[in-house]
C-alpha cells in the first residue's frame, strides 16, 4: 500500500468552498463513517437527526449542513450540501485508480480497431473490427467490443461488459462487470402460430458521464437508436429495452425494467424495481416510487406510487380477500346510499 | 460498409405474397421508421391510428394492412399482417452476420469435443469435453462451454454467454449475452439451522429455434431437465428456476421469474417483470399481465392480471391507508346492511 | 462416463441415520423422480400428499417421513427430514466435480498472486495482484479477480465470474456464473441537476458457505463493507446494494432486491422478487413473501405479506377501478354510518 495523501482542511475549503470553523490546519486524508472514524478522517452530517452522533465520533474533521448547531468541538467545514461537498472530498482521497496505457498480450484486438494509444485494454478483452476507443479509455479483462462501436475517452469498462457491434459510448462513461449494451430488442411478429425475429439494426447512443451499474441490460433500437442521455445513473440489473430514450441527469435505481419504446423525460428518478410500461412518455422531472407499475404516459412532474401495502400475512389474507370483492363492496355501498337517500326521503 | 443489395417492390411480393399497389419497379434496401425513412427506404404500419403519419413520410413505399384507406399516393404493399411482413423484409435486407468457420487461436477447446468444421468459435471462448457443436453454429468471444453440453446447428451464443455441463440447446437458437444456463437450481434442504445444498443432476434441454435475451438465467433441474419448448421466445433478464417447463412458442417479456417446479403452457405471453410461483402450472393460451404475481395454477386461457393501480403518491397514500384496513370497511358495510335491513324492517 | 458406485441401503443409514426397513442389501447408486426412477434409484417423498404415488414407483428404495403409512413394499429409510436426508444420500452419489489442480495456460495471473497449489485456474481467468486463492479453490473459465481479493477454501468460481478488487470470499463457497462481486454501489449526489459520484471504498465480507445464484450482483460498501453472512444461501438474479448486511443462515429466493444499507437479519427468508428498502432493518427469522415490498422496518419474526392478488382482467379492471377510489369510498361509509346513527337518533 503506498501512503496516502493528506490535506489540511483550509486546502479543501480552498479547492471547493464552505465555512471552516475550528482549526484549519487539521489534516484529514480518508473519508469514514462516524462510527468508525479516527484522527485522520473527514466525515459527514446530512441529516440532523444524525447530529446527535458527531459528539461520539473520533473523527478529525466533520462536514456539517449550515443549520447545524455550534455545539461539536470538532473541526468542520460548513457547507450548502454536505452530502455533494463530502461526494467531491471523497474523490479527491480517492482518485479512479488508473491503469498502465497499452494492450495486454492476450488481448485479441483487430487490426482495423483503431485504440488510443493511452487507452489499456485487459486481458483477454476482445475488441472487433473498426472500433475506436477513446484516450485513456480502461477496457477491462474479458470485455467483448463488437465491430464499429465507439468507446468514449476517458471511459471505464470494467471486467467482462459486452458491447455488441455499433454502439457509442461518449466519454468518462463508467461502464460495470456484467453490462451488456446492444443486445438485440424482443421483436417478435407473430404469424401462424410461430414467432418470426424482427432483425434490430438500430443501435445504442449512450451520452457522456453516464454510469450503467452491473448486470443492466441496454438493447439496441428496432430501426433507430436506443438512446441514454449525458449524466444518467443506472444501477445494476436495470433493463433498458429497444428504442427507450432516457433523459438526460435522471437516475435509476436497481431492477428497474423500462419495456419498448418508452420515453423518459430528464432529471427524472425512478425508485427500485419500478416498472414503465412501452410505448409511454413520462415527462421530466418525475419521480416514481419504487415498485411502481407505471402504465400510462405521465405529462406532469411529481411523485407517482403505486405498491401494496405490506403487513403480517394474515392480515393481508384479510384485506386481499376484500380486494378481490372491492367492486361488489362498492356496489354494495351504492344500494346502502340509495336505501338511506330513500329512508331519508321517507322520514321527511 | 458494403453496398446493400436493393429489391424491387415486385420482387419483394414475389418471395412474400401480398398486394401490390402503385409501382412495382419501386426499388428498396432498408426498413426504416416513418419519420426518418427516404427514398430507398420500405415503412409499415400495423395499427390505423399510425396512418395519419404515411402522408408526411419520405419513404419509397410502405407495408400496410388490407383495411388501410387508399389516400396515400406512396406505392405499397397490402397485406393481413403488416408486422409479421415487416419482419420477413426486414430479415432479407438485413441477413444474421456470417462469420468465419473455425477456432481463433486463443480460443481453448479440449481435444474431445466435436465442432463441426463449418462452426466458428471466437476469441477466448472455452469449450469442455465432450461438447458437440453443430454446423455453422456460432460461439462467442468470451462464452463458456460445459463437459458434454450440445449446441445445435446454426445456434448462435453471443459474446460472454455461460452453458454448464450436461445441457442440450436446439437448432437455430440465438442466445444473448451474460445469459447462463444449466446453472445449479435453489435447492436446499434445512436441517439443525443450516442449509444443505441438493445436489443438481438434472440439465436443461432447450428446443428448436428459441431465442434468449441478454442476461437471462435458466437453472438446470434437481432430477430431471428444465425444459424451453421449440419456438420460446425469452427477453432479458429472465429468471428459469430448476424443473421448469415451457411449453412450445411462449413469448416471456424481460424480468419476468419463474419459481422452480412451475408449468408453463404453449402458445402463452408473460409481460414484463411477472411472477409465477413454483409448483403451479399455466394452462395453453394463457396470458398474464406486466407485473402480476400469479400464485395459483390457471387452467383456463385467457388473461390475467394483479397489479396496484399507480397513482399521485399523496392519493396512494389516502387509498393505500384505507386498503390496510379494508376488512374492517368491509366489515362496516356488513353492520350498516343489518342496520339497515333492521330499520327499514322497523319502518314497514 | 465411469462407472456411479452403488451403495446398499444399510450403508447408508449407517452414515446418515434413519429407521430402515426391508431389505437392507438393496443397493442404489442414484436419487431420482418418482415417476421416473428405475431399481437402482431411490426416492424421496417430504409431503404426506405425494405418498400416493409411491405403489407405481419402480424404484428401488424410497426415504420416508416418520409418520408415512407401512402401505408400501418398497425398501425404506424413515427419518425426521426426509428432504434433508435427501440433500445427503444426493450429495454422497453426486460429489462435487473435482478439477485438477493448476493453472490453465492462457489464465493471466499476476505474478504477486498467491495461488495455493492445490487450486486450480481455468481457462482465459485473470487474476490481479496480491489476491489471494486458497487451498483447492477453483476459479472458472473467464473469472476475473481483482486486485488484492481473497477467495477462501474449497470456495468455486464458476465460469465468468467477477469479483473486484478488495473484496472477500470465505471458504467452501459456490459462485455461480455471471456473479458480480463489489462492483460500486449506487452512490450520487445531486448538485446544479447533476449527480456527482461517491467513490465507494468499502468492500464485500461474504462468510463461509455461502452460496451465491447466477447472475446476482453484490454491491461493494461505501465507507466500510457490504456483509454476507455464514451459511447465507442466494439464489438468482438477487441485488444485494452498497451496505447492505444479511445475517447468517438466511435464504433469499430469485429476483430479489435489497436497497443499500439495509440490515436483515440471521435465518430469514426472503421470497422471489421481494424488495426491501434501504436503511431499514429487518429482525432474525423473518419471512417475507413473495413480491412483496418491505417499506419498513420489521422488529418482529413472522411472515409478512403485500401483494396484489391477481384475477381475471375483467375483474381486475373493476376492483381497480374502485381501489383508486377507496379513500373516497370509505367517506361515503363513514357518511351512511353518520347518517345511520342519526337517524337511529330521530327514530328513538
Amino acid at each position: 500500500m503506498t501512503r496516502r495523501k493528506s490535506y489540511k482542511l483550509r486546502e479543501i475549503t480552498a479547492k471547493f468552498g464552505g465555512d471552516l470553523i475550528g482549526d484549519p490546519d487539521v489534516r484529514v486524508s480518508q473519508v469514514a463513517a462516524i462510527e468508525s472514524a479516527g484522527p485522520a478522517d473527514i466525515v459527514f452530517i446530512s441529516q440532523a437527526r444524525y447530529l446527535s452522533q458527531l459528539p461520539q465520533t473520533k473523527a478529525g474533521a466533520a462536514i456539517l449542513a449550515k443549520d447545524a448547531p455550534e455545539a461539536a468541538g470538532i473541526a468542520r467545514i460548513v457547507c450548502a450540501n454536505p452530502y455533494a461537498y463530502f461526494a467531491k472530498v471523497s474523490t479527491l482521497f480517492n482518485p479512479p485508480a488508473s491503469t498502465v496505457a497499452g494492450m495486454h498480450k492476450s488481448a485479441v484486438v483487430d487490426k482495423t480497431a483503431r485504440v488510443d494509444k493511452t487507452a489499456s485494454i485487459a486481458a483477454n478483452a476482445a475488441v472487433g473490427k473498426n472500433v475506436r476507443i477513446g484516450k485513456r479509455a480502461q477496457i477491462g479483462a474479458g470485455c467483448f467490443i463488437g465491430d464499429g462501436s465507439v468507446i468514449g475517452d476517458d471511459t471505464v469498462l470494467h471486467a467482462n461488459v459486452t458491447v455488441y457491434h455499433g454502439c457509442r459510448l461518449g466519454m468518462r462513461c463508467i461502464v460495470h462487470s456484467g453490462v451488456v449494451v446492444g443486445a438485440d430488442g424482443f421483436g417478435i411478429a407473430r404469424e401462424d402460430g410461430k414467432w418470426n425475429k424482427i432483425p434490430q439494426i438500430g443501435g445504442v447512443d449512450i451520452g457522456d458521464d453516464v454510469e450503467i451499474g452491473a448486470n443492466t441490460t441496454i438493447d439496441r433500437g428496432t430501426l433507430e437508436d436506443t438512446v441514454i442521455g449525458e449524466g444518467v445513473k443506472l444501477d445494476n440489473q436495470i433493463q433498458i429495452a429497444h428504442n427507450v430514450k432516457v433523459g438526460a441527469h435522471t437516475a435509476i435505481a436497481a431492477c428497474v425494467g423500462v419495456a419498448g419504446s418508452a420515453t423518459i423525460g430528464r432529471n427524472c428518478a425512478l425508485g427500485g424495481a419500478a416498472m414503465i410500461y412501452g410505448h409511454i412518455t413520462i415527462a421530466d422531472g418525475v419521480s416514481i416510487s419504487a415498485g411502481t407499475l407505471v402504465m400510462k404516459s405521465l405529462a406532469q412532474p411529481g411523485t407517482y406510487t403505486g405498491v401494496y401495502p405490506f403487513s403480517t400475512h394474515q392480515r393481508w389474507l384479510k384485506n386481499a380477500a376484500q380486494l378481490r370483492n372491492l367492486d361488489e363492496l362498492a356496489e354494495r355501498v351504492r344500494q346502502l346510499e340509495a336505501r338511506s337517500g330513500k329512508d331519508k326521503g321517507n322520514q321527511q
